[in-house]
């Protein structure tokens, strides 16, 4: 079941101007500076407990920060769920035929991380996270 | 100070749609469908204490909601963040030069609702709320 808002992703072209923007409005320090390998994007976090906000932006042409950017601009690429059982509300998403991003196939468990595809949430990618 | 991620709004084409759609999703009920006077959009909320995710669908051609779809198309309308001393924050960043939406003007009080410009916050228009 719902358990609030937890996150969201913001796809930005120039991470340092995004930083200085987000230091501001926020008031935190960004922290984290990463890159995750082979995924085409650095980011960073800005963090209030649990909740966070995260900024990517596109090392490469490839992947799907790069894709985000290309199709719609700068903004919101993913809104993350707070719900209380992740595992059960993954398995009767994937049994109702949900379209989702990352599931190994009906006859696999879930393992790694599974989002509900933006056609099957409003035009939002979605990802589930149990805090 | 940033306190989390609030709240996210919503803009899709089919209210009724999406409302299954997070219905699924979230495992809570759909609430408060209304349809703000002139705002331009019919609205439904999804509550998990004070959190929510709120959906937002066109009534007419005009309007924001209309405007971000046209622009778009169907995703994260607004991102809500919750801040411990909004008017302090909201002065701060008049007195820096933020571009914000809905400033009455450098010499007015600000007494309704005032948003920082997607050109200043990572492409997304962005709430300030105070929990």
């Amino acid at each position: 079941m719902f358990k609030g808002v937890d996150h969201v992703v913001i796809a930005v072209k120039d991470l340092e101007a995004a930083i200085a923007q987000y230091e501001q409005i926020l008031g935190v320090p960004a922290t984290e500076r990463g890159e995750p390998a082979g995924a085409g994007f650095k980011n960073v976090f800005f963090r209030s407990g649990s909740s966070y906000v995260e900024l990517v932006s596109p090392t490469s042409d490839q992947g799907p920060v790069a894709g985000k950017i290309a199709r719609t601009g700068e903004g919101v690429h993913l809104v993350a769920i707070a719900v209380d059982d992740l595992p059960a509300k993954l398995a009767e998403l994937r049994g109702a035929g949900v379209r989702l991003v990352g599931d190994p196939g009906p006859d696999k468990p879930i393992t790694g991380q599974v989002f509900v595809h933006p056609a099957a949430a409003g035009g939002v990618l979605t990802q589930l996270v149990q805090r």
